[in-house]
């Protein structure tokens, strides 16, 4: 608990002055002023969060975390659990969707394990955090203690090394039941607002999830303004983690980009515990798993993709770190009018 | 015109039986079916309009076209006439934003004086593709000539060269008149709904733009239907270039990620000469500049990103490259489920 409570203290809200000066300076580039858009405020964001004004991101991390969940004995998804596991060997292996998207953005995956139900092998590049060999069944019990959740958002906090910008990710067998029942329970929408179809479930399983995550509710009470105790109840082992990585990045002064509908739900547990997170957070893209847009208006985060992405594993994060990057690029690396003699307006 | 006809001729639609097998492939991924969203459609379709099974995107080149507006004379742009030229150098210089975002994502920029209104002294690196000394002022007379407007395009085509994807850019101080101009004659729009502010013009300016666009169409008549009568009597050299760059690319099966609005415009123009050059074309991004969302509605394309860039140069079309760049590293890298011992669904 000290871990965290320490850590929640020493996040500072960014740097106001610092970015007033990334401003003058993005005005003073070859450019129409504001033209760059979005550009720009990424820019002038990350100045603020790192407190650099020439900030690089040469080192790039996502950290893809992986557990198992035990409402996924209610047969709420597409796929067996095994897969949680399976997949995380081709994580380590490099076949996934993840690594082919990180080594095209140039990002370092760190595969951790934060509960998947087996006993993987040790191998090389796998990191070990095992919080419990699963969650228990949410529809039946909570789904962890509160310690469970404590010490999970803690190995997510140090988890974050020294890094110019983190990612984040999720692997974990019937995460978004557990990603819908956090957003419903945080935000307060109601659960058809914010429940999908996850993998690609049919119509009848979708109809057990939705009923799965309103007993679950109805059962356990969460309290919204409790993140702990919503982790508890309805949460999972990698969005506790994931939550973790956000504060332990932020109060490093390392920007953070939360990948799709996992994350924004960790987000939401993150925002609970420390609000100032929220201006530390890029949210790489709107997925188009539902609930997602939910996350992301609570967070106050604008998207900056829409590529209708619905995979998790950290993939939109890879993909949005090249823009802040190239944001940064911007900033760093363009001449200014004076520079390149170059008019400026009539 | 020779050059025009053949190549107009030679454009054929994608390869619908190589894009059902990449679809077949993108199935058995490590991935629920469907799951990367965009990136599947985009992977998709490069393989349609290469007809190779893997593409890949080693060889990205921009092609930046610059070219002065006679308008500018009434006074309809925020810079001065001169900014054209000081561009250009800052282009080769490597100092512009289209150099940063460039290098970023790995693309070679080619650029080329399409029709500066200045004798530029011969530079490393700058393409001397002139057309004429700057365009006339359409408020008074057509822009330029049939014969110069066929030229302007076929001196796109040429320029193409062998390449895995081809962005487009622009500079051209006055050109988003043009463009304005162009968007209202071919899609049918009214001058309101596509003229916007462009580098930032006050309300002062901004009546004035509209007023000479309408005076210029009232005066000239284009045909909507006659892709050279429009660029002749309202068009840009570097608009030209750039319809030209997109025919040439499409006619060597080469896709093309098209940028902001100028190219938005160009694209119209291409596609009213040659319709099936709609199926090689990406749309890098939505712009904020008015006018250019009317011309993705016309070609049917959706923008890969949205982050409210108005800058041109290609700055937009170098963001996307990374993107298509990886939606094909994603059909060529990712494991299947049998490669990585994945189960499928239940």
């Amino acid at each position: 608990m000290q871990v965290l409570s320490e850590t929640i203290r020493s996040i500072e809200p960014v740097d106001a002055s610092a970015m007033s000066e990334a401003q003058r300076r993005l005005n003073s580039l070859t450019k129409p002023q504001g033209s760059l858009g979005q550009l720009e405020e990424i820019a002038k964001r990350v100045v603020g969060i790192t407190r650099k004004p020439r900030p690089n991101m040469d080192r790039k991390t996502i950290y893809t975390l992986a557990a198992d969940h035990g409402v996924a004995a209610e047969g709420v998804s597409a796929y067996p659990q095994a897969v949680t596991e399976q997949m995380v060997y081709n994580f380590l292996r490099g076949g996934a969707a993840i690594n082919v998207l990180g080594r095209h953005s140039g990002a370092r995956i760190i595969v951790a394990d934060f509960g998947i139900a087996a006993d993987l092998k040790p191998a090389p590049g796998l990191v070990a955090c095992k919080i419990n060999a699963g969650t228990r069944n949410m529809a039946r019990e909570p789904a962890m203690t509160r310690d469970e959740a404590v010490r999970g958002v803690e190995a997510g906090i140090e988890l974050v090394q020294e890094t110019d910008l983190a990612g984040t990710g999720d692997m974990g067998i019937a995460n978004t039941t557990s990603a819908s029942a956090i957003t419903a329970v945080v935000t307060g929408r109601s659960i058809e607002e914010v429940t999908g179809r996850g993998t690609g479930i049919d119509d009848a399983t979708f109809r057990k999830k939705t009923r799965v995550i309103e007993e679950a509710i109805a059962r356990h009470r969460p309290s919204a303004n409790d993140a702990i105790d919503v982790l508890s109840k309805v949460g999972g082992f990698e969005i506790a983690g994931l939550a973790g990585v956000m504060l332990g990045a932020a109060a490093r002064h390392i920007p953070v980009v939360i990948d799709g509908f996992i994350s924004g739900a960790a987000a939401l547990i993150a925002a609970t515990l420390a609000p100032t997170v929220k201006q530390y957070l890029f949210a790489a893209h709107k997925s188009a798993e539902r609930g997602h847009a939910a996350c992301l208006t609570w967070l106050g985060l604008r998207p900056i993709l829409d590529l209708d992405l619905r995979l998790g594993e950290g993939t939109g994060a890879a993909l949005a770190m090249h823009i802040i990057e190239g944001a940064c690029k911007v900033l760093n690396e363009m001449a200014t009018f004076e520079e390149a003699g170059v008019s400026g307006r009539k």
